[in-house]
């Protein structure tokens, strides 16, 4: 059976996602770059990077992967349902090159991108909608892309096999939280860290028996 | 100059010092030992147990310090004060074996226990706590014990020099959390995180210029 697998997902070393005021420049409001700066480091980024554990990591996030889910909070800054043309941040090549299931209560036809990505749109619950990703990645893994809004909701159904985190050593005070609502959340799950040169910790959640 | 450091100050992956409901059988509350018990593992706790990098960090908890300040949480459950007997929960011979600062609005007389501890009740501002915990250290350094409302105060007052906190790989999901109201900390320190096979990340926090 594939797996459903949180991959890259960054937060704050207290515990948050994107930052406060995200908007159509700033994707992860006043976060910035900062979450993911480790990443832009990594060989699989940029041919001049690190090939170390951070790099590992990043290139899993496409390894056997045959579609992604998201939350309407990442596919645009609040407001993006009211925008007809809005086709997400990532330009006409998204680096997805799957299905990708956007959660949203504003639903609207299918948009194919270049590279093998298309943006379906459901107003579905977590269950719901991972059946049809499942459909649609056939034996390959399911990706939950986030926010952590849609990450907690997945781990609450108890929906989620694998799950890698990376804490970022900076506070950003502000925000959305990854963790809310989640106690006890480590008795499902092999909890493992590693901690990077970069000065980044993975920390990987691995469902007991998965 | 003696430094201000914090060592061996626990939290949950969510970030919370202590759990809720504590009380005079749970100094933790629901947390229980949970968040301690990679410190009863090493060999400075326990003779068999592991001489790793766990205790390494452990043995930094009473070199060279000389003196502690401790919130009132910390000396007590909520209402200690109310008991004219109540000496900590530590027994005769408390960990400390030196003067010990409590920081509480309801001042008593000073407690001299068995093998160098004496507790000293101050209602003070975090700087001047540690002007009369200085004095009492001379050149040795002062360590901050928590709970994580104090180191809070302290960090935001400017005075921490150095803090070591072991994240542990547990979501507590409600209680005290250390990290609030810090947003943007990083900048005044060099920060590092050290995974450890227990399963625990060690963050030292080391002021710039320090």
């Amino acid at each position: 059976m594939s797996r459903v697998r949180v991959q890259n997902f960054s937060i704050s070393l207290d515990g948050f996602g994107t930052g406060e005021g995200q908007s159509r420049d700033a994707h992860f409001g006043h976060a910035g770059d900062r979450l993911h700066e480790w990443m832009f480091a990594t060989r699989s980024w940029d041919q001049g990077g690190s090939s170390g554990v951070d790099d590992l990591f990043v290139q899993q996030f496409e390894s056997g992967i045959g579609a992604e889910i998201m939350g309407a909070g990442k596919f645009g800054h609040p407001g993006w349902h009211e925008d007809p043309d809005w086709k997400g941040a990532w330009g006409p090549n998204p680096p997805f090159h799957t299905p990708v299931f956007v959660l949203t209560h504003h639903t609207r036809p299918s948009i194919e991108m270049e590279g093998g990505t298309t943006f379906h749109f459901l107003d579905a619950s977590p269950a719901e909608a991972l059946k049809t990703a499942r459909e649609a990645a056939g034996d390959r893994d399911i990706r939950l892309g986030g926010g952590a809004t849609m990450i907690r909701e997945f781990v609450v159904a108890g929906l989620v096999d694998h799950m890698h985190v990376v804490v970022v050593p900076i506070l950003l005070g502000r925000g959305v939280r990854l963790w809310d609502g989640l106690e006890g959340i480590e008795k499902d799950y092999r909890v493992e860290a590693t901690s990077s040169s970069s000065g980044v910790t993975h920390v990987t959640f691995t469902r007991n028996g998965a």
